[in-house]
């Protein structure tokens, strides 16, 4: 959307490339080998021959993040890394230039979706903790080696990171407590729900006294938390500070579009002047009549064929009926019908008929319904 | 937390300040004068001298946007804008950088914190419209004259700003269809709970066959879509897009504080170089013993005592028990407690010595609870 055209200059694999001859013919290199070395070593070699870097590589920024970022500054290029934490959720993003001039309390992560996946099918489907691990796997959720994520640190290096960025404090990994969930039982998920609380497995970093800790462990969270309500695959932070109060960030986890999408957003922004609104790139007509599915609130004598009449007329415009609720009310009752989907001129149009009929009580009242739902 | 510290070169009000004066001395222009003269001709001054602009200015950008960016990309200027729309939620900067390589399906959005609030009274308390309304300018949700709010003009303008940077086609206020919630009656949200339904102002922007739809309008919600739960003044706005399903932004609208934590993230992405990460500025000490709260799991002896010597232990600690659940199992019993927040070493200590009684079938098992509820 934004009218740029990277242009690949090469790949490197274990296999294949040259990185030399890559770096030779690139404005940006993209790190997604993973892991230490050689990883350190490309980023650092990039960067000194003043190239943007972006990177997803959440061990070497929570391990190597201070060497980076200052060869970065020395050399005046970007290192940007949102794929690194809770994917295409813009938290690096949002902690590094939206909240710049917040003094930053708190963040609480979801930030490990294998884990928030088991937990949630632990408290939906009374599964054990092995087998709601094993469904992870079969459907992708859980890698055949799943001990960084169930012991909590791959959650651990991303809180380090953020940590980083809230309190502008140096963060290493080792620096972070963890713990894991393979200890939890599905006894504990009942009890929680019993007790109207939330079992996740929280990342915290925050300031406590003249300093700041940073940990990861299962929590029981109150239904009022905005990360209690996070289920799945879905990762979410939550950023207090007093002057804004709290904001939550959530979104789908690391999988691959998202790591993807959130790399790229990343390229673009090393290559675009910053906070430039690119010139229009389309003109797209402006559609007045779209597709809703309504709520139709009606006041109608109480005497027989109402509803029938009613229906007929909805019918006719292709109306479908949902649901209805019928109530009495003296003489007269109260209508209330959820309608399917349909295009909001036919629906306009039965409800100019239906205002007609002589049983109105008072004109009906049609409210638009939001069909979709996430999770 | 970036080392930096701008300057006020100065401030003009209706009263005082002289703007060439002020252009002069500064780098920067922040504009919070509201409206569209004289804001559009001293953005459009400061920006052809080559100043960045940071603005809170919605009905501007709705009405006068391609100017303005035109004029901005000319002169090789940011205008930034992230407080004119939801206040500190950074919806602006996540739609303009982070989604810059997705292809924007849909965006909806509570942009509009004075409704979200009426509405949410009028769900939780069975106020009716005016009574809500009343609440909500006592408490200064709501101005004097509340009609840009209440008609639904002030989410339109917003939905405007959103509709062009998520699609990138040109969207003036005047395209907005919209509707506000002075029809909506207590009646309709008991109708909503009973089938399990949020009623919210909704802003909609969305790609529809090869055109855009851009409306507000109240809507109804299933439980499950992520705006259903953002309640009282919050704003909040979901994105989505096939690369990335969704994600949703949420947090407090546009109060002073928030604005302004809005605006000076702008001014300070304005002054410092892209993507650099500062250099620590602090080196916090990292603390490992923290106050948590707790649930205790145990599984003990069914006989007479157990419980007052677990509490004895856990007072001796400092501990103090905040709720209980006892359940029998046989000869054996289950007993659940959440504690009240105390420092880890100790309660670790209390469960320790818990763990030695002769009563006590298996280990004492531990998870933290997280205590805090916003909304």
């Amino acid at each position: 959307m934004t009218g740029l055209r990277p242009e690949l200059a090469g790949v490197l694999t274990r296999s294949r490339g040259d990185f030399e001859e890559i770096l030779a013919g690139s404005d940006l290199v993209v790190e997604l080998i993973g892991g230490i070395e050689p990883a350190r070593a490309y980023v650092l070699r990039a960067m000194r021959a003043g190239r943007h870097v972006v990177s997803a590589n959440k061990q070497l920024l929570s391990q190597h993040g201070e060497e980076l970022w200052a060869t970065a500054r020395e050399h005046g290029v970007q290192l940007r890394f949102e794929g690194a934490v809770a994917g295409v959720v813009p938290v690096i993003r949002v902690l590094q230039e939206s909240l710049a001039a917040a003094r930053v309390e708190r963040v609480h992560g979801i930030v490990n979706g294998t884990t928030n996946y088991v937990l949630s099918e632990m408290a939906r489907a009374g599964l054990s903790y092995a087998d709601a691990l094993r469904q992870a796997q079969e459907l992708g959720y859980a890698e055949a080696d799943p001990t960084e994520d169930v012991t909590g640190k791959d959650a651990a290096a991303k809180m380090a990171i953020l940590a980083r960025l809230a309190f502008s404090t140096p963060m290493h990994l080792d620096q972070v407590i963890y713990e894991g969930i393979e200890h939890i039982t599905a006894d504990d998920l009942e009890y929680a729900k019993e007790l109207g609380l939330a079992l996740k497995l929280i990342g915290t970093a925050e300031r406590v006294d003249a300093g700041v800790s940073v940990r990861v462990h299962p929590a029981f969270l109150y239904a009022g938390h905005p990360l209690a309500s996070i289920d799945g695959p879905f990762n979410a932070v939550t950023v207090e500070s007093d002057a804004i109060t709290e904001i939550t960030l959530s979104g789908p986890g690391a999988g691959g579009p998202q790591t993807a999408s959130a790399v790229l957003g990343d390229v673009i922004s090393a290559m675009i002047p910053p906070a430039t609104t690119p010139a229009a790139t389309a003109r797209l007509p402006v559609v007045e009549d779209v597709v809703s599915a309504f709520y139709l609130h009606m006041e109608v004598a109480d005497r027989p064929g109402v509803l029938a009449q009613i229906a007929e007329i909805l019918g006719m415009q292709g109306a479908s009926i949902k649901s209805v609720v019928q109530r009495g009310l003296g003489d007269n009752a109260r209508l209330v019908m959820v309608m399917h989907p349909l295009l909001e001129s036919r629906f306009y149009a039965a409800v100019r008929l239906i205002g007609q009929l002589d049983f109105m009580r008072s004109p009906p009242r049609a409210i638009r319904v939001i069909e979709e739902e996430f999770v």
